[in-house]
C-alpha cells in the first residue's frame, strides 16, 4: 500500500503500512519472467516432440510471439474468444480457434487427439478466486490433448488426474507458474 | 520474424528469418526492467528534494504504483488525458491533473512553479517517429518544473536546452530509458 492510496482510503500516514511489499510494477515483471523462463523451459525438454503447439488466451500476443520465436518450426494454435492482439502478433486465420475454450477445446481433441507437444494457459484475469474455479473447469479438457511427454504450462495452478506436476527452471516463481508433464 | 508470420505474408520457409532477435515478450520484459531501474535510481538521488513528483501518462498505473511505493512520503501528481488504470493504482482525484499535457503542463508550472523532485514520462506509443516529435514538443514545458538537482526520467529521448543527460543504473538498457537533472 501507498500513502496516496492510505490518504485516499482516509486511513491517513499515522497507520502507515510498511512498504516492503512488491509494487505492481514488480509483480508484473516477476510473471512475465516466469512464464517466459517456463516457455523457455518447456519448449527445451519438449523438443523431440514434433506435434501442435496451443496457446490458450492470446491478449496482447506477447507470449504468443515469443513461443513462435522460440519454436519457429512448429504449428502453434490459439484459443481466443475474440482477437485484440498487436498486429506484430497475430495468427493467421487458419491458425486460431475462435470461441470460447469450453467449446474450442473439445474440438481440438476431435482434430488433433492426443498429439500436442505444448500447451500454454493464460487465460485469468484479475480475480483470484475466479480464476481458480476456472482452472478446475478447464483442467479435463486439456489433459487429454497433450502428447506423451508434452508439458502445459500455466499461469494458475491446474487440476489434472493423471498429469505430474515438475519442478520450475531458475528464472521462475514458485506460485506464478506451473508446469506439468504427461 | 516468426514461420507462423512468415507464413502468412506468403514468404515461405525458404527465406528463413535468423530468429536471434529478441520476441516481443523479451522487449517489454527489457522495457519495464529498464524503467523501474531508472525509477529506483532516481528515487534515491532525489531524497533529498522534497518537491512534488509528477508522472506523466497513468496508463495502467503500474509504474505510479511503484513510485507510490518507492517515495511513499511523495506528494504524487498525475497528469493523464483519461484514467483508466487499475483500482490499486488510481490516484486520489486532487492528485490529477486531468487533460492534454500541453494544457496541464503549464498550469502546473503556475501552481508548482520550479520544484519537482522527479518527473517521470512514459507517453510514447508504437509508433517511433510519432513519439520523437512528441518529445520535441513537450520538452520545453517539462523542462522549467525540475527543482535544482531535480531529475527527469523519460523512456523517450528528451530535448532539454539545460538539463544535461546522467548515466543509467545497472539494470537499465541503454536506449529504453533516459535520466536527466538539472
Ligand atoms: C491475460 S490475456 C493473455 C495474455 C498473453 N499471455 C500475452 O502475453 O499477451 C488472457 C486472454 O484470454 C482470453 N480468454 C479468457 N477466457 C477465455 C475463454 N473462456 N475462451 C477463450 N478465450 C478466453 C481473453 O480474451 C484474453 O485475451
Ligand atoms: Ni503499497
Ligand atoms: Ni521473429
Amino acid at each position: 500500500m501507498c500513502y496516496q492510496f492510505l490518504t485516499k482510503a482516509g486511513i491517513g500516514s499515522a497507520s502507515f503500512a510498511k512498504d516492503d511489499e512488491m509494487s505492481r510494477l514488480d509483480l508484473f515483471i516477476a510473471r512475465m519472467v516466469s512464464q517466459r523462463a517456463c516457455l523457455n523451459h518447456a519448449a527445451q525438454l519438449t523438443a523431440d516432440i514434433s506435434g501442435p503447439v496451443f496457446e490458450l488466451g492470446l491478449g496482447n500476443g506477447r507470449t504468443y510471439h515469443h513461443m513462435c520465436e522460440i519454436m519457429p518450426e512448429q504449428d502453434i494454435y490459439v484459443f481466443e474468444r475474440a482477437i485484440a492482439s498487436h498486429p506484430d502478433s497475430t495468427p493467421p486465420d487458419d491458425r486460431v480457434l475462435l470461441g470460447d475454450v469450453f467449446e474450442t477445446l473439445p474440438l481440438a481433441l476431435t482434430r488433433f487427439g492426443a498429439t500436442a507437444r505444448l500447451i500454454h494457459a493464460d487465460l485469468g484475469g484479475h480475480n483470484a478466486q475466479k480464476n481458480d474455479e476456472f482452472a478446475r473447469r478447464v483442467s479435463p479438457l486439456i489433459e487429454p490433448l497433450l502428447a506423451d511427454g508434452g508439458l502445459m504450462v500455466s499461469s494458475d495452478r491446474m487440476y489434472f488426474e493423471t498429469l505430474t506436476q515438475i519442478a520450475l527452471p531458475q528464472d521462475a516463481i514458485e506460485g506464478r507458474c506451473f508446469i506439468y508433464r504427461r
